[in-house]
């Protein structure tokens, strides 16, 4: 870290998506030259956002200011914390700095899109300080729902900022250790600026269960079902709940199967990397699993969020290759369904019962997430200046920003950061000083950002309304329409009537080519918006609808 | 009742909507030359059905049977058992028989559909019977998040059938009666051929909480929000919810305003009909609240959904004409988010935060629907020799059906019908023997059943890949192109390098035309197919998407 103390620069925190793009975390630190980025996750498309596949962060500010980036430095492995790297790597070249599981997924997603050998990766212990320009970055070991899970503590020249990444506090963690509390304490007890902390169950009270409750569950639910087939569904990052499925398959002496591509990646980078200790003789192949009897195999599948081509859902229909579901199966959604896809979980539980399988979703899962006592223990023990509260939509910043109040915060230093805002902060003060560019980009197969608004207020209006096109071809010397008006529709009706519906719309049609002809008009915008104009109004009229109208005229 | 105990016809029990269609409740009970159908709800569109604004049940069991349609018999007042009243009874115009509040609502509707005079209702009181044909149908009073819901006692030669419609128990409601329970176990002493129970809370362990408890809750937010307005949204159709909030409203010297289409309307029949007591003074209009001091109004709304047209989303979003949120205001959401709503409360919840807005939505909602225990109770007072559960997902149906078999009801017993299935039923047994025509007519605008699968998979392949048309004009005689071929797309790309796409996939289609001349096809449909493969092929390989092409040959 340079020596810039007698300096009079402020600390600059910019997010660069978040509030208005939820899971897209992507937050800049700048101070004078130098600039970090935390985290670099994508978003996933809402329902309006149609056929796009994934939305990643607008990044021009940090090409903007290429020179002055340093290096990203990443919390944890999930998609909403490294999926954009694969993007944004290819505009910003610069060394990622992460825990080894961490590094293990992203080099995977890298290799991926051919770009391992173009990037630099950094593997870093807890407790580790890596320095890069005006600042110094320290990993804190934290829990959450992936092993490999860190706090940074961020040493600028105008003070340190504790970002927790999502955290929970787990006592009795599965793999590895508690949560480094002790050192958040003994930053507290040096002063820290700031505390940007999750805020994903800032609404909920009391605390977040320990992983290992889910393990009791479990057991219980082989006990109960020694009789059965047993499928369990989760997500497959969550690898501390693999292992606890398999050593109590292993208690039990089922064999194991893995299915869903997602799951079988990740299971493999984390026994490479000695995240996952699977004992011998328990793992077997999808297609050997049929030479073990019902009752001692379990299946571990992804799916468990409903997601239509995962391994579950494809169960669920029925249209597994591999895997059919019997009336005696016992089925474990060890997951709560994300906002947003309740219906489609509830589809895969619909269908699961009416196979007549046995389906447990309920006390099999624990958040990620600190609760509210849990953050309240994370300010008491790095009591910062500032509280700036992370990840999730505005109601859960919002109730942290209520928390950290509740804790004797002033309400001036508590800042609820929009994207693209400019957080400039010191011990003298903070303020949100200016805007920087930011955004959604979307992914719409190979193209990244050709999909606009425009287009998808078309794909809209299609998908509401369908679409009429009307061709016709023009002799241009003698202004006389030759061929057309042809009408073809498409998502618009169907059945009953609307041929006649066509047959009329056709008569109209021929009436304002008659009157285009007639008032020799020949200005082809002018011809466009009154065929426009008149069919539009006909099937309004007769339908209450307003589907799309192409006019398309040729000339010869 | 016409006596026909001699005769050895079963009785017919047929869902013509339900489990496939979840809220289209309509069920048919059929013996010999009676039919007696109970509600006549609609369902609204799933995510894929696109740009359907309602989704009705086929009754073309009941059109091919219409001389034996006696009438309907309708139990309570929510859309999901009357919605499809006003397109129903076009069809099959027969009587309607309901409790006087429910027939108010009915009317409302047939009103707007300028029906009213076309359609022969009857208010009926709770412990009267009406004779219809084979059937004689008692209504029982029960506890709904709606007043004056029933229950219905079919009495049929072949045994009764109880019928709970959707149930709460409630021993102590804001208006009325509790749950005629007595009259419950009654009919089961006298012997019940089969229970059909609500199952929608058929998951949720323990009793569903009196709606009392909600006024409680309600008065302490009064209490502890005396400096602030107020601003509670619920559903319209809960007179009880809206009586209590007026009634503390008046307490805490509060006028109180009520706002949306859907709870001014409810709120004038209620009140017609004696079902709202609204002490005097009380309720001003939305356009003089604004003469009284902020914290001594209260504005009751709908759009606790997050309803996109909805009061409480145009104030969510600024756009409401007449009510904007101030950083003062505290809003009550006093509703659960109905599944597949909880993304539009989540935003509705971020916008009234983001203006400052203190937004309440935890612990102010009682549900309508019978939990576990209460479930119990009825059937331990009916005892009935079978069990149909109705109301809900299969996943209820099925809790519920868990819930009989622990009772001791014989799994043979227990019927979880779809719909069309033709459960035939007496003393002697009950088993399903066949199945009718069922299924959803979509309603789009005025057309009724003219969007057919066809169009909503168009649709949604517009909706996700966008459409490229391409036109030409042809010379039948030489067989020559002479214009075209014209590209134009929609939904497809917009910025970035689609105009160098757009060029290079005329430059496909040239190629495929010189192909077409070269090899003198003039067979239309071979044409569209080539073009379709060649453009198609060019558009997958540049950017992984397929959008639907349409060739249009022009002849002149």
């Amino acid at each position: 870290m340079k020596k810039t103390k007698e300096s009079n620069s402020k600390l600059k925190i910019i997010p660069l998506g978040g509030l208005e793009q939820i899971g897209m975390n992507i937050t800049a630190f700048e101070y004078e030259d130098s600039i970090i980025v935390v985290d670099c996750g994508l978003s996933f498309p809402e329902d309006d956002m149609l056929g796009i596949d994934l939305v990643i962060p607008d990044i021009s500010y940090l090409k903007e200011n290429e020179d002055k980036v340093k290096g990203f430095f990443i919390t944890h492995g999930h998609e909403d914390h490294i999926g954009a790297i694969p993007y944004v790597i290819k505009e910003i070249n610069v060394p990622i700095y992460a825990t080894k599981l961490t590094i293990g997924i992203i080099e995977h997603k890298l290799k991926e899109h051919e770009l391992l050998s173009k990037v630099k990766r950094k593997v870093v212990k807890y407790g580790q300080h890596i320095n890069l320009g005006n600042f110094r970055v320290e990993f804190i070991k934290t829990n959450h729902s992936i092993q490999d899970a860190a706090a940074l503590a961020i040493y600028s020249p105008a003070g340190v900022v504790v970002h927790t990444g999502d955290f929970k506090v787990d006592y009795t963690p599965v793999f590895g250790d508690a949560i480094d509390l002790a050192r958040f304490g003994e930053l507290g007890k040096k002063g820290v600026l700031a505390l940007m902390c999750d805020s994903t169950n800032a609404e909920r009270p009391g605390s977040t269960m320990s992983e290992k409750t889910v393990g009791l569950a479990l057991d219980s639910i082989f006990e109960e079902n020694k009789e059965h087939r047993i499928i369990v569904a989760t997500f497959a990052s969550n690898v501390d709940r693999v292992q606890q499925i398999i050593n109590i398959a292993n208690k039990y002496g089922r064999r194991v199967c893995v299915e869903g591509r997602s799951m079988v990646n990740i299971i493999s980078t984390a026994t490479e990397l000695g995240y996952l200790a699977v004992p011998e003789n328990v793992l077997v192949d999808i297609d050997e699993i049929k030479n073990y009897p019902d009752e001692k195999t379990v299946i571990i599948t992804t799916g468990s969020q409903g997601e239509s081509m995962a391994a579950l859902s494809r169960m669920a229909a029925g249209i597994h290759r591999k895997i059919t579901i019997k009336p005696n199966d016992t089925i474990v959604l060890s997951s709560t369904p994300i906002p947003g896809n309740e219906k489609n979980v509830s589809k895969i539980i619909n269908e699961l019962s009416m196979k007549g399988a046995d389906v447990i979703f309920q006390d099999v899962h624990v958040s990620g997430h600190a609760c509210q006592e849990d953050i309240k223990l994370i300010y008491s023990l790095v009591r910062p200046k500032y509280a700036i509260p992370v990840h999730g939509e505005y109601r859960h910043l919002k109730a942290q920003a209520n928390i950290a109040h509740s804790l004797g915060i002033d309400k001036d230093d508590i800042f609820i950061l929009s994207s693209g805002d400019v957080l400039e902060l010191d011990d003298e003060g903070a303020a949100v000083t200016g805007r920087v560019n930011t955004g959604a980009v979307y992914v719409d197969g190979l193209g990244v950002g050709d999909v606009g608004n425009i287009v998808l207020r078309d794909r809209q209006h299609l998908a509401e309304e369908g679409i009429i096109i009307v061709v016709m071809t023009m002799d241009t010397a003698s202004g006389q329409i030759v061929a057309g008006p042809d009408i073809v529709s498409r998502g618009f009706v169907y059945v009953r009537g609307s041929e006649d519906l066509m047959e009329e719309a056709n008569q109209v049609l021929q009436d304002t080519v008659y009157k285009i002809e007639d008032s020799n008009i020949t200005d082809w915008g002018k011809i466009k918006t009154m065929i426009k104009d008149d069919l539009g109004d006909f099937v309004w009229k007769e339908t209450k609808r307003k589907p799309m109208i192409i006019p398309i005229i040729m000339e010869i």
